[in-house]
C-alpha cells in the first residue's frame, strides 16, 4: 500500500493551508474532504477579517483557496474518514472499507456544532452508527433511519436504500431533498434516540420510528471518535503553539483546536501544523 | 489626550490582521508602523503559502493588505514607539517625545534580526541609543554615529544632523544613500562598541571612531526592552494560545511571539489577538 508522507483530514481553510504548506516541503501529501471545501465556508455569506480579501463572500473566498490547490496541483480526495489508528510509526485511516496510511496525521475537520443526540453517543455500536459504508451489510434487508445534517449526507442514504429494506430519511436542514424514491424523507425534528428490544426507536416530537439501525451523519465528527485514546479538552483537541495533540505524530488546526473560530486563525494555524509535521518527519 | 482602545504596535501581516479584526469589533484602534508596511513582506520575493493568493510577490500581498485597510478606513500612523509604560489600567506610549495612550496593547513588531552588537547593549543609555527623536537633545553640538540597518533610518541621521556638529552613518545594507552632505557615510562593517572615557568609539574592522553618542536604529526592537518587565523568551515573547504576555492587557502576534516565521501564521495571530484583546476591555 502506497504510504502517504502527511495525511490531512479537513478541506477548511486550516487543511488547505496545511496542504500548500506541506507541498511546498515536499511531502507527499494526502488531503482528504470535500471538493467543495466546506459547507461553513462555502455558506459564508461575508467575510471582511481575512487579510487581503476585503468584503467577500465565503464562495469566493473557497474560490481562491481552490485555485491556490489547482495552481500547486494539489487533489483533494473525497473519502470520508471513520477512524485514525496509531500504529508505531505510522497511521491507519480507516475509511468505510478501505484503509489508507500516512507517516503524520493532521486534523483539520472543524468541530461539531450543537451537542450530541440524547441516546446518541450510549447507543453508537449498539444500533447507532456513524459511518454507512462501514455497518450497511449489518442492516442488509432490515429497516434504518438516517438523522442526515447536510444535504451531502443523502448520497449515504441513497447507498443504504439498495442494501437495506426500508430507509427512512430525516434531514436536519431546509433545503429540499434529491432522494431515490425508495428513501422516505420525514421532516420532524429528532429529539432523541431508545434502545427497544430488537433495535432503536428514532423519536421525534410528533411520533416514535422503530428501525433496526439509525445512522447520525454530520460533517465532523468528535475528535475523541476520530481518533481514539487523544487528549480533548470538551470538543476539541488538546494542542500546544506548534499544533501538537497528545499522541506524537498527530497535529491539529481550525476550528477543531478551539476558539475562536475564524478563518484566518484556522489558515495561520493549517501552516504552523504542516510545518511541525514536516520536524516530526524528520525524525521518523 | 485621547486614549485609544487597542494600540498595535507593527504593521507586517499580525499587525494588520489585529487592526482589521479589533476595528470590525468597534473598537478604537492606533495602527503604529509604517504605511509600506514592512522591508520583508515588500522585498519577499515570491511567497507561494498564503492562502488565497497563489505565487504572489511581497509587494502582491502588501498592495493587497494596503488595499483591505483603506477599504476599511484603517490609518497607519507612522510613528516609532520606544518604550510601553503599563500604568494600571492603561498604557503609555512612547513615541520620541510624544505620549500616546491605549487600553490595551499588541506587539506585532517582529523579531530582531541578529545579535546585538558587541557593548550595545551593555551602553544603553550610556552613549549608546534606540532613539535619535528622544535622544538628540543630549547630543546638541557634539558628535554622534548612526549604525542603520535599513533606508528608513536616514530620516532619522538628517534629523540628528540639523542638531549634532558631526553625524557618521554606518549603513548595514547595500542600496545608495539619500543623506544630507553634511551627514558622513561610512561604509565599513561595524563590529562593536566599547566604552572610552568622554564618550563611545564604534569600531569597525577597519577603523575606530570615537564620538560622543551612537544611535543603533533598527525596524524592530527587543521586546523586553519595548515593553520592561515583559516576560521573554529569548528574543520572543512569551504568549499562551490566546496571544495573552505576561502583563494583562498586552498581547502578541507574528514573528515576535516564536517561530515558524511565516505570513499566514501571523495572521492569524493578530486575528487572536484582536479578539483577545476586545474580551480584556469587556473586563476593563
Amino acid at each position: 500500500m502506497d504510504r502517504f508522507d502527511i495525511a490531512i483530514i479537513g478541506t477548511g481553510p486550516a487543511g488547505v493551508s496545511a496542504a500548500i504548506t506541506a507541498t511546498i516541503r515536499n511531502k507527499k501529501v494526502l488531503l482528504l474532504g470535500s471538493r467543495e471545501l466546506t459547507e461553513k465556508l462555502q455558506k459564508a455569506h461575508r467575510i471582511q477579517n481575512y487579510p487581503g480579501f476585503p468584503a467577500v463572500s465565503g464562495a469566493e473566498l473557497a474560490a481562491a483557496f481552490q485555485g491556490h490547490l489547482a495552481q500547486m496541483g494539489i487533489a483533494i480526495t473525497e473519502k470520508r474518514i471513520n477512524a485514525v489508528y496509531a500504529m508505531g510509526d505510522y497511521f491507519a485511516l480507516q475509511s468505510g472499507e478501505d484503509m489508507l496510511e500516512a507517516s503524520a496525521v493532521i486534523l483539520a475537520t472543524g468541530v461539531v456544532a450543537g451537542k450530541p443526540l440524547p441516546g446518541e453517543e450510549e447507543l453508537l455500536g449498539r444500533g447507532v452508527s456513524y459511518c454507512a459504508t462501514c455497518d450497511a451489510p449489518l442492516y442488509r434487508g432490515k429497516r434504518a433511519a438516517v438523522i442526515g445534517y447536510s444535504p451531502r449526507e443523502e448520497a449515504e442514504a441513497a447507498f443504504l436504500s439498495e442494501v437495506c429494506a426500508e430507509v427512512l430519511y430525516f434531514p436536519v436542514y431546509k433545503e429540499e431533498t434529491a432522494l431515490p424514491e425508495t428513501v422516505r424523507v420525514i421532516r420532524e425534528k429528532v429529539t432523541c434516540i431508545e434502545k427497544t428490544e430488537d433495535g432503536v426507536a428514532v423519536k421525534t416530537a410528533e411520533n416514535g420510528y422503530t428501525v433496526d439501525g439509525a445512522f447520525v451523519l454530520r460533517e465532523a465528527v468528535a475528535p475523541g471518535q476520530l481518533v481514539p485514546g487523544l487528549e480533548t479538552d470538551g470538543s476539541h483537541v488538546a494542542v500546544n503553539r506548534q499544533m501538537e495533540a497528545s499522541i506524537p505524530g498527530v497535529f491539529a488546526c481550525g476550528d477543531i483546536t478551539g476558539t475562536p473560530y475564524q478563518y484566518v486563525k484556522a489558515a495561520g494555524e493549517g501552516n504552523v501544523a504542516a510545518l511541525s509535521a514536516v520536524k516530526y518527519l524528520d525524525t521518523l
